[in-house]
C-alpha cells in the first residue's frame, strides 16, 4: 500500500462525507423488519441498486423460505486474493415506538449523531463499505483484492436459512479471508476487533389454559397461564443467575490462557457502562476480570419479553387465557443449540410443565476464528492508522450472529473490520444511533484494510 | 300486588321490547371506559337524560377526583318505603380489540344475543330498570315505592371514591332496602340472587432495572426486570394455589352451616362451566362441594396482566429496562384490603425484593348482607313468576363490588335483583353479550319486584 494512495482515498471520503451520509440515510429510510416481514423485499432491491452503483455485479439469490441474499462480485484484474464481506440488510423491530425521539425510519442527524433503526446494525456497515469501495475506485482506480459482498435479510431473526444456504453454495462463497460485520468503539473510542460470536437459541414458551379470557372472579377454580409460566420459569434460573436446566453447562469450555490474556487487555470501562444503561451495579456485584469473564464466556438465559392479559393503564380484572414468554439463551463454545433446546423441553416435562409449549424461534451456533491470520493483522494495523488508538481484540463477541455457518463450511480466517457503533448506540433499542464521525472513520478503515491486504 | 297489574305490565314490556332494546343499544354505543377515562363524562350526561325520560328528578353529583354519580329520585305519593337501586355506567376496557367479532361500542344483535362492551356489565341492568319503571308508569300509573337511583362511574376501577362519597351523603342515600347490580342466570337458566361480594385489592408490581432497553448480549452482566418479578412472584403463591404472603389467611372466616346449606343448593354445572371457558379441568381437579367452597369462600392472588420487553411476532433480542405485573387479590370476609396491601409490601422486603415497587390500583372491602329480609324474599318469589324456575341464593358473590361501602354506612338489607347475564356473557372479555330474551325477562323481574314490595 502506498501512503499517497491512502491519503488520496481519505481526502476523497472527507470531501464526499455528505454523499456517504445521504446514501446511508437513503437505505435506513427503507424499513426492513424481518421479524414482521416489513419492507424486506423492497430493501433487498435497494441494496442491489446501491451495490451496482459501487461497481458490483449483483444477483438476488433466492433463499428457501426466507428473504433473498443480495450477492455481489467485484473482480479486480491481477488480484490474487478474494475477500468476502458479510453484512445484513434487515433490522430489528422498532418497537416501542413511543420511546423514539424521531421516526425510526426517517433517519435524522442531531448533535453529530445519525438516529434511525438500523444505522448502527447493520446498514451503516453495509453502506459504509460500498462507499469505501467507491472511494478507492474513484481515486486509486483499482482494488488490490477481489471482493464478494454477501448481504442477508434475516440476521435479526436468527439467519434461519443461512446455514443450509452456505452449505449449498460453498464454491460461490469461497474466499481467502472474510470481513464480518463491524465491531464497536468502546467509550474511550478504542476500536474493537472480534474473533467469534456467541450462539443464540431463541425460544418462546407458551401457556394456554382456556379458550377465552375470563372474569378474574373465577380465578379460584380456573387455571392461570401467567402463573404457570412463572412457576416454570422459576425452575429455569436461580437468583444467582445459575441456569438450572439439567446439563446446560455440560459443554461449556473454560477460557484458555490466551483468552484470558486478551480479556485482560480489554479495557471495559465499568462506570461508563453503568451510566450508559442507567444501572446501579452489575449483576451479582461483578467487577474487573470476573465481570469480563462473565460477559464473554458465560452462557445466559434472558427474558426478552413477557406477554399476558391486560397491559393498559389502570385495572382490568381478567384471568387471561394465555401467556407467552420470549427467552434468549446465549451459548458459548462448545454448546449447541439443538442440544440445549432438547434439554429445555426435557426440563419442562421433568418439572411437570408439559402443558407448556416450547417453540424454537431462532438458532445460531457459537463460533470462533483464529487470532493469527493476515486479515486480523491488517485490520489491527490499519485501525491504528485511522483511529490513532490501538485496537482491542475480543476473543469472542458477547453478541451472536451466523458466523458459525461460514466458519464451519468455508474455513477462512475472519476479522470483524471497522467500528461505527459504540456502547451507547442503542442497538436493538429505541433511538438507535451512530456518531457521524465514527461512520466516516469506518469508511476510511475499510478502505485502508482493502488497500493494505 | 294485583295479578292483573303484573300481566298488564308484562304485556307492555313485550309490546315495547324493541324500544327497550334500542335504549340499551343507545347507552352501550357510548364508550365509558373509566380505566382509560374514555367517554365517561359523556356517558354520565346520557344516563341523566335517560333517567329523566323515566320520570326521575336527576342530579349529577360531583365526586372528588372521580367521575360524577348520576343520582335520581322518584317519589310516589302515598308510598311508605324507599328502595335504592345501585348500578354503574362505566365499563371495562374493550382490549384486546382484535378478538371482537363486532365493534365493542357498536352494539349488534346476532342469533338472539346483543353484543357490545357493557351490555351485561352493567348497562343492561341500568337501562332495563329504567324501562321497568317506565312500563309501570305507562300502565298501572303509580309505583308502590319511592325510588332512589344511584349510578356511579368508576365501578370498574374499584369505586375508588365511593366509600368517602357514601359516608358524606348518608341522609341522601337513606332507604329501606337496596337492589344491587343484578346477578346471572346459570347455564340451566336458573336466576341467582346474591347476598354479598368478595373484596378486591388490585396491585401493580413494578421492576425497573435500567434507564434504557439493552441488547440482550449484555444480559450476563446487566439485571433483568422480568426475572426479578418472576422470582418475586414465585414467593407469592405455590403451585397448590396457596398464597405464601405471611398472614394472608389470618382473618378468613370459615363458611357457616347456613352458608354450606346455601352452597349445597347452588347447582354449579361443572361441565357447562368447563365448556364455556374451554378448560380441561378445574384447578387442582376440584369437584362438587369442594369446588363450590373454593369458588365462593377462598381468597385469591391472580395475575391479570404481565408486561415486559418485546411482545410482537418473531424474535427481538432485548434485555428490557422494566417489567410490570397486575395482580388482583379477591378477599373474603373478614379480610381487609389495607391489611393485605401492607402484608404484600412487607413480604417483598422480607423476601429481598425491596427493589420492586408495589402500587395500589384498586381496593374494595368484602361485604355480606343478611338472608332474612323482605327485599330478598320478594326477589326470590317474583323470580319464580318470571323465570318459572326457583332462584338460587348465593351467600356471597365470587366477584367484587363496592357493596361494603353501602352496607357498612347505610345498613339496609340488600338483594341483587334481576339476572340478565349468564356465565357465557364474556363479562370483562371480548364479545361481551346478553341474550335479548334475558334482558326482557330482567325488565319484567324488576317490575314485579317493585309492584310486589
Amino acid at each position: 500500500m502506498k501512503q499517497s494512495h491512502l491519503e488520496e482515498v481519505f481526502n476523497y471520503v472527507d470531501k464526499n462525507a455528505d454523499i456517504c451520509l445521504n446514501q446511508l440515510k437513503r437505505l435506513a429510510a427503507q424499513p426492513s423488519v424481518s421479524a414482521q416481514n416489513l419492507g424486506v423485499k423492497e430493501c433487498a432491491d435497494l441494496v442491489k441498486e446501491m451495490m451496482e452503483a459501487s461497481g458490483f455485479k449483483v444477483r438476488l439469490l433466492p433463499v428457501n423460505g426466507g428473504p433473498p441474499v443480495v450477492f455481489g462480485e467485484l473482480w479486480s484484474e491481477g488480484a490474487r486474493e478474494t475477500i468476502l464481506m458479510y453484512s445484513h440488510y434487515d433490522v430489528q423491530p422498532p418497537e416501542p415506538l413511543d420511546e423514539w425521539s424521531s421516526e425510526p425510519f426517517r433517519p435524522e442527524v442531531r448533535d453529530g449523531r445519525l438516529y434511525g433503526r438500523g444505522v448502527a446494525d447493520d446498514k451503516g456497515i453495509l453502506v459504509g463499505r460500498l462507499m469505501a469501495i467507491r472511494a478507492i475506485k474513484d481515486t486509486v482506480g483499482k482494488l488490490p483484492v477481489n471482493l464478494k459482498f454477501f448481504v442477508e435479510g434475516e440476521e435479526e431473526i436468527g439467519s434461519v436459512h443461512l446455514h443450509e444456504f452456505v452449505g449449498k453454495n460453498k464454491e460461490l462463497l469461497k474466499a481467502d479471508a472474510c470481513l464480518w460485520e463491524g465491531g464497536q468503539r468502546d467509550p474511550k473510542g478504542r476500536p474493537a476487533i472480534y474473533l467469534g460470536m456467541k450462539g443464540l437459541l431463541y425460544v418462546e414458551l407458551r401457556s394456554k389454559t382456556a379458550s377465552v379470557d375470563q372474569h378474574s372472579s373465577l380465578a379460584p377454580i380456573l387455571p392461570n397461564p401467567a402463573w404457570r409460566l412463572i412457576w416454570a420459569l422459576n425452575t429455569f434460573k436461580d437468583q444467582n443467575e445459575r441456569v438450572l436446566v439439567d446439563g446446560f453447562y455440560d459443554h461449556v469450555l473454560k477460557p484458555s490462557k490466551k483468552d484470558l490474556k486478551m480479556l485482560q487487555k480489554i479495557p471495559l470501562e465499568e462506570k461508563d457502562y453503568r451510566d450508559t444503561f442507567g444501572v446501579r451495579s452489575f449483576l451479582r456485584g461483578l467487577r474487573g476480570m470476573e465481570l469480563k469473564k462473565t460477559l464473554y464466556f458465560t452462557p445466559t438465559c434472558t427474558i426478552c419479553g413477557f406477554d399476558s392479559g391486560y397491559k393498559g393503564p389502570g385495572a382490568k380484572t381478567v384471568n387471561p387465557k394465555e401467556a407467552r414468554v420470549k427467552i434468549d439463551f446465549r451459548l458459548v463454545p462448545e454448546q449447541r443449540t439443538g442440544d440445549i433446546f432438547a434439554k429445555v423441553k426435557r426440563h419442562l416435562v421433568k418439572q411437570n410443565f408439559s402443558d407448556i409449549e416450547a417453540v424454537k424461534i431462532d438458532a445460531e451456533e457459537p463460533a470462533r476464528a483464529p487470532l493469527d491470520s493476515k486479515i486480523v493483522r491488517v485490520t489491527v494495523d490499519t485501525a491504528k492508522l485511522v483511529y490513532h488508538l490501538k485496537a482491542v481484540i475480543e476473543p469472542i463477541l458477547y453478541a451472536s450472529g451466523p458466523m458459525a455457518s461460514f466458519l464451519n463450511e468455508l474455513k477462512f480466517p475472519i476479522s470483524s473490520g471497522e467500528c461505527i457503533a459504540r456502547p451507547d448506540s442503542k442497538i436493538h433499542a429505541p433511538n438507535e444511533n451512530i456518531r457521524v464521525e465514527d461512520y466516516i472513520l469506518g469508511i476510511k478503515h475499510i478502505a485502508a484494510i482493502l488497500l493494505s491486504y
